[in-house]
């Protein structure tokens, strides 16, 4: 089959590799309709974080094309997304709602998803199947629930995002989007962007946003509060992981106010005292994305929503290097891999 | 009237002062019961925090001696209990639960109630009475209220404490040991308090810990994984400030599970990654007392708890001093004054 690597910084490769095959009695194997480029495939892009000659890709839909002897509740045929996490869905953690921290989870990057064929672990818990074969055009926004929605749909519940409650969100990337999305779906009144492109700016009002603030940093925050009655939003999503971003996010947020934060965290501190003293809640980490599969499978099923708008450049895999610099260089949000 | 005060670190004071007097229309003066010296009066005392010739204390129960024209809920004569923070009590903020970031909140300890008379500002807002002159048994109990229970209180709300819940506390202070009790009282199924000190410990277990673990750190964090199938406590107390302190609680929180965060914060650090790694949810801070004083109010003049317990010392105001040592060295968990 094709695959996606990385055989270092900037550089990547499509190459000839092995099919997978099932390891463990619980495993599926899949045929991927469809996978894509993730922002955090950006931090190795940029050599932020260490590669070599890595497989890529974490996010996925497809047709299972062989399952385990104790796979149950999907069989060869179904239409499948799964979780960028592999979880059991049966541990505590799990069901407490947190199957990405499923005590037997593992990270689907490990196994690389930017591929013709992927081996989905603890296939019964980790994925969900459609309710039939989706027409072509549902299939952007079915992967998109695999992370990228499932990730801005933690947040904004992370956030706390509901009626009554104004939302500024933190990163104008897919994530922060989809966040306003999320947000606007849980009823909240008021929802705020941080972005300064004119497309994430249509996007994110047509997901939902009410309000665009252009500024970034302690002018951003200013503007917040300008909108609040000078107390900062009730709910604040920050999708990016950087210092600056986690700051804008803490001090946009009123007291007792809720940030939610999904970017990966690099080289960010969090002063006890700031806490300490905005009286903030603060939660966030990777997406227990299976938690939300269901409902989010429903609502795109039923067009309640099209998260697939974020996708703005499609490609074959095999093109997957133009994608990565598309990406890179902002000239595409997200970029979905015809397989 | 006579009023304690910290000249320079390590150095009290009780000096002779004027009688304080209303000065907005929504103050009252009240004659103080009984006030008491915090574990948060240690930090200037140890010079970690600058003073100078600073009234000290934040903590009081009371007669209402004098009110203000605008003064409605109380009324000279009544007996009040008050938060730490005044606070009006009718902001957004105040509605919303978090009466310690009320928009108009004036710091108690700016006022210094470590003194016979002090003034309250927003009494309305800040002030809750008593059903009557209370026996004279129940006054450290109402005085706890004003801060120690209260804050321990916050902190376990803030850990959700709560049926099903195993809860660990970091700190055997005053309001650690309160955040025990209140941890109970909020239907926490297990109660695990860290602690090295045998008079702590039995007053732990009178206010509802089912184990006690002396080991801190690494060690302490692995204590509460074996009592917890590996998996952390549902629900985390951290009630001292320290950077050590709060690696304790994070690492002793299960992933999804809750840190309360109450002890002043003091050169904490916490890495972002941490946090995302973690999935825990963090919230804390300064407690708003007053959203509790109703009902702690309530339970103390029905004697289903006994939070004055936490006072092992009693001294006459004016050998506050000896009190400041005593908690300073920590012969004594919590010093009581009696005006």
């Amino acid at each position: 089959m094709r695959q996606v690597v990385m055989t270092k910084p900037g550089e990547i490769a499509v190459e000839d590799r092995a099919d997978p095959k099932i390891i463990e009695a619980t495993d599926a194997i899949i045929r991927l309709s469809a996978t894509c480029i993730c922002g955090s495939d950006l931090w190795p892009y940029r050599g932020v974080q260490e590669v070599h000659h890595q497989v890529m890709g974490h996010e996925y839909v497809g047709v299972v094309e062989e399952v385990g002897p104790e796979v149950k509740t999907v069989k060869v045929g179904d239409f499948v997304v799964g979780s960028f996490w592999a979880s059991d869905n049966t541990c505590d953690i799990c069901q407490a709602g947190y199957q990405s921290h499923c005590v037997h989870r593992t990270i689907m990057g490990s196994i690389g998803t930017q591929s013709e064929l992927a081996r989905i672990p603890l296939a019964d818990g980790t994925l969900v199947a459609t309710p039939g074969q989706p027409a072509a055009d549902l299939i952007p926004s079915l992967l998109a629930a695999s992370d990228v929605l499932g990730t801005g749909w933690f947040a904004a519940v992370a956030a706390q995002a509901g009626p009554g409650k104004t939302v500024a969100v933190v990163g104008d990337g897919a994530v922060g989007l989809l966040g306003i999305l999320a947000a606007k779906q849980l009823g909240a009144e008021r929802i705020v962007a941080f972005s300064r492109h004119a497309d994430r700016q249509k996007l994110a009002r047509e997901f939902g946003a009410t309000d665009i603030i252009e500024e970034r940093g302690d002018e951003g925050v200013a503007k917040v509060k300008d909108l609040t009655g000078g107390l900062g939003a009730h709910s604040v999503i920050e999708a990016v992981g950087t210092q600056e971003a986690m700051m804008q996010a803490i001090h946009s947020a009123r007291p007792g106010g809720h940030v939610g934060f999904v970017g990966v965290s690099h080289d960010v501190n969090i002063p006890g005292e700031l806490l300490f003293g905005t009286g903030i809640h603060l939660h966030g980490g990777p997406a227990p994305v299976r938690q939300y599969l269901p409902e989010l499978i429903k609502l795109i099923w039923n067009r309640k929503i099209d998260p697939g708008k974020v996708f703005d450049l499609t490609l074959p895999l095999d093109q997957a290097a133009e994608g990565y610099e598309a990406m890179d260089e902002r000239r595409a949000i997200k970029v979905l891999l015809t397989v």
